[in-house]
């Protein structure tokens, strides 16, 4: 059941071939992939989803490659589910298949997706999400969710991910501090990579100062930690992992876990049913006269929401 | 009808008071407004909507002041319309109200707008699409969406506008390359901001090298133009709202203006159904009921697709 030709069986018994070929088939949607992801969502709940976002150029790819490999020395498996959505338009990836996590090929404790653009921001939430439960399911420990680029698309992410590491290096200039502050919003654990280069303790100290303001009027709520690292040689890298597992341990016993997950489960329960209602639908009026309708409204004849409840009531 | 209050007659009338209410009653969504917006709809399809997108810091909010002020030169009448997404999680604008184009305050040829976050894209892109809208439907010849920050909601807004204006400052640095190889794709008229900087012509001629890469596969397609302005003082600014004309004669005449209306009404369509086929079915199956079924997934006894299955079956 949900299962025709074995792969979620096989992927559940650890081989790579039949999990890199589930995870292109979650990644395509379609009837199969939904049978596949039904067959394997009792199966998760079980990894700790790590997002790490930030400015661009501020080294985030080199820090999930040295993260995945404290991990690895511990003994902990790690799923990296890296997102690029440099080329909505397009589809096409910019930065291809990852090369660079060279270190960590041929172990079987780590697997490595690139994930292109899905063209709108919905579509590749759900299949990120998706991706995310196949690689749970299958027993990863830990999945650590790189996203490139800075925006919508990391709030989304934040709010997929139990813990959020927002990453920013030193000399990027106040230029980025409307991007900033939204970012940091959402950090549970901030980074200063690059911290050997001039100029990191005043990011340090400027990044301080903004979460001390934010802590004033929230006694008792976790408080993002502010760490250094030179990514590039692995320093600093363990303690990032510590302070993830401290806000881990936070969410836990707050009981923010489950609160979080359950919210999680509603989002994405509603865009599910906004996906399905809306192919119902267009199903059941015809392409033809949905197209009609455009022209009508296009014209100016009727507005969209008389439309859609004309098409709805219909 | 649809203007119990007859704010959309007084709007529609010129009075200004009146606009900026029906405005905040839009941007709230809700009964009153879905009925404004109808009775505003036939008036709406002839401004020209303009985005002005870029990297943080270079210089768009000044760029959009200029554009503005060179359009009421030609006694042409402006909507400003400022997307702020700095803050997603609390809806808080971080710039507040703009008080920088105090030049142009008072002219009742021009509207300006800064809309805070909805918290969701698909929030802030509805209520600014609306926003728009009734710019347009009281008579605002251009409207300039102007947005904060970089990512997924530009693509949104560049799917809005009629035409795209990309900016970027000289000595941002290869940092933003994978940024700007996102932005580059919805650009339809390219500005090197700042130029009286060190690096302009350098920026100007990386940006060049891209656009011709692209422009190889597509003969007889419109060819973003790359401009030099330092907007500060006005210098070039003229220039750019030529190649905005000139783009929309273009699209004008290769009837792309229709065919991006019917593409953008059609989203819009979906958009608005999506929603209303989703409160339906929730107002349907009730509140206690959904949450029972968020209970089951996140206890891993069903799964979100089956789950969404049975919930619109029953």
């Amino acid at each position: 059941m949900g299962d025709d030709n074995g792969l979620v069986t096989q992927a559940l018994a650890g081989k790579r071939y039949a999990l890199a070929r589930l995870i292109s088939q979650v990644e395509d949607d379609g009837e199969t992939a939904r049978a596949a992801l039904a067959a394997l969502y009792p199966h998760t709940g079980r990894a700790h989803v790590v997002g790490i976002t930030g400015s661009p150029g501020s080294g985030k790819s080199t820090l999930v490659n040295e993260l995945a490999k404290v991990l690895r020395g511990q003994g902990v498996t790690v799923g990296v589910v890296a997102v690029d959505p440099s080329s909505p338009f397009t589809g096409g990836a910019l930065l291809g298949d990852r090369v660079r996590m060279r270190d960590l090929s041929g172990d079987p404790g780590v697997f490595i997706r690139s994930m292109a653009s899905r063209g709108s921001l919905g579509g590749l939430a759900r299949a990120t999400g998706d991706v995310i439960k196949v690689l749970d399911a299958v027993g990863f420990q830990v999945i650590l969710v790189e996203t490139v680029g800075a925006g919508q698309s990391e709030v989304e992410i934040a709010r997929t991910a139990h813990t959020t590491i927002v990453v920013e290096a030193p000399g990027m200039g106040d230029e980025v501090q409307a991007l900033k502050a939204g970012l940091l919003e959402i950090a549970d654990v901030l980074v200063v990579n690059k911290a050997d280069r001039p100029g990191a303790a005043n990011t340090a100290r400027a990044l301080e100062l903004v979460i001390n303001q934010n802590a004033a009027h929230d006694e008792g709520r976790w408080r993002p930690p502010i760490l250094q690292t030179v990514a590039l040689n692995g320093q600093g890298v363990p303690e990032v992992w510590e302070a993830v597992v401290a806000h881990r341990q936070y969410l836990r016993e707050s009981g923010l876990w489950e609160s979080q997950e359950r919210a999680r489960v509603e989002t994405e329960l509603f865009n599910v049913l906004r996906e399905e209602l809306l192919n119902r639908t267009l199903a059941r009026v015809g392409r033809e006269r949905v197209q009609e309708w455009v022209t009508r409204i296009a014209d100016r004849q009727v507005d969209v929401y008389t439309a859609a409840a004309s098409i709805i009531g219909g």
